[in-house]
């Protein structure tokens, strides 16, 4: 099975790095960056172009760009046959109606860093396709990379990026928060680490809602008049300390 | 050097066992509840108590009682000599002043939970005094706990319980918000685990304000529009998504 990457960011790397060790011919590498191009191109022992209208025939073509250039670059792929594949988490099925008869996604639910080797073995993957048989053939090609896979219509999918947004994205904000919190005291982040493990490992045998601690479950108000009076140089910290507080009460 | 526990819950039974590991004599403990005070003081061999009045001699008084009723004990403790420490993140050492001549405060940062053994040598310890002889007590004790005992004031305290709120209790929440988030869309929250624990993971090798990732800091309109869109259901965690999407804006 021949495949062509559109896109060589971090996502089309770690992706076609993997499925080129799981031996499936890479034969062109697609990028407005002629160095992303050709350096992804020579790691997969493929061609390489810049210009969509040069995209060659294969049977599969994956996309790994943004969601904002994604529609633009299916309509000037000039290879209309074969299976078209995006990675996006927020984009529908839908985006490639009217231009490809064979449409399918291919969402790896993690965050890559370029220097950062991943393994695809422990990233769930969610697949989607138009028919039954670009359905198993977007199975086996994702169990040949991973262990976690699964079928997610659009609307799933957009709910699970939702999903990872407050979980990882948000969580990840609270933490820089919580770094300059402790800056502001002049302690480092570091004493927050234990806390932090012990949160997550939590979920692993309870559900967050179970596990929720803290003044806001306990209704403790002095505390809570406390943090916000503490939070005066932060007003924008103030009202996310009150929404989420509410939220945690309104949940029980 | 004897010591008394007051109160026989979460953070007291975890401490005084811990103690009582490391040799110290617990000679009594006081609780309301009868078999809290019992149980821990058979596990520690201790004498019990449910009358603060009956509270005995000791060199030192460890207060490990809900915030609200720190105070009432403090006065009802017929011992105003020895050292006194309470072990509340938010509250002040001052608690004892006009009460006791010598205060000080021990408070562990973490989250405690009866069934679940606890490993002290682990758990970042934040003493403060009102000498410099207790501040050295203090310090020894914590010393033979864990490895990681911080000087700490009642400002810096505070605040550190303040980014322990945001890092930890707020970030479960979020969790609790994408599990249900997932059971509406009939995915299992285990789909999020590596992706959350890639973000807590990532945050020990560079800081979480350059760690950022997602729609809000990439600016992504479209994605974030279609994200509060999904949220009509749930108005309070559209709030939320606006929030602390903005603060992630507003932090780069």
């Amino acid at each position: 099975m021949n495949i062509i990457f559109i896109g060589a960011g971090n996502v089309a790397t770690h992706l076609a790095k993997a499925l080129h060790a799981k031996k499936q011919h890479i034969v062109q590498v697609v990028s407005r960056t002629t160095l992303s191009a050709q350096k992804l191109a020579e790691s997969v022992g493929a061609s390489w172009t810049t210009t969509p209208e040069e995209i060659e025939k294969a049977d599969v073509y994956i996309y790994a760009v943004s969601d904002s250039a994604l529609q633009e670059v299916i309509r000037r792929n000039p290879q209309k046959k074969g299976l078209h594949i995006h990675t996006a988490g927020s984009l529908p099925l839908s985006v490639f109606e009217g231009e490809m008869e064979r449409g399918g996604v291919f969402y790896p639910l993690q965050t890559f860093s370029k220097q950062k080797p991943v393994d695809f073995a422990k990233i769930p993957l969610f697949i989607e396709a138009n028919s039954a048989t670009d359905r198993e053939l977007l199975q086996n090609l994702a169990d040949s990379l991973s262990k976690k896979v699964y079928a997610a219509d659009s609307q799933q999918r957009q709910q699970l990026h939702l999903a990872a947004v407050f979980a990882c994205n948000f969580t990840n904000h609270l933490f820089a928060v919580a770094e300059q919190l402790l800056n502001e005291a002049k302690l480092p982040f570091d004493v927050l680490r234990p806390l932090i493990e012990e949160t997550v490992q939590k979920t692993t045998t309870m559900s967050p809602l179970d596990a929720q601690t803290g003044p806001a479950i306990r209704h403790d108000l002095n505390v809570m008049d406390k943090h916000i009076a503490a939070l005066t140089a932060h007003l924008l910290w103030q009202d996310i300390y009150r929404l989420i507080s509410e939220s945690i009460q309104t949940r029980k």
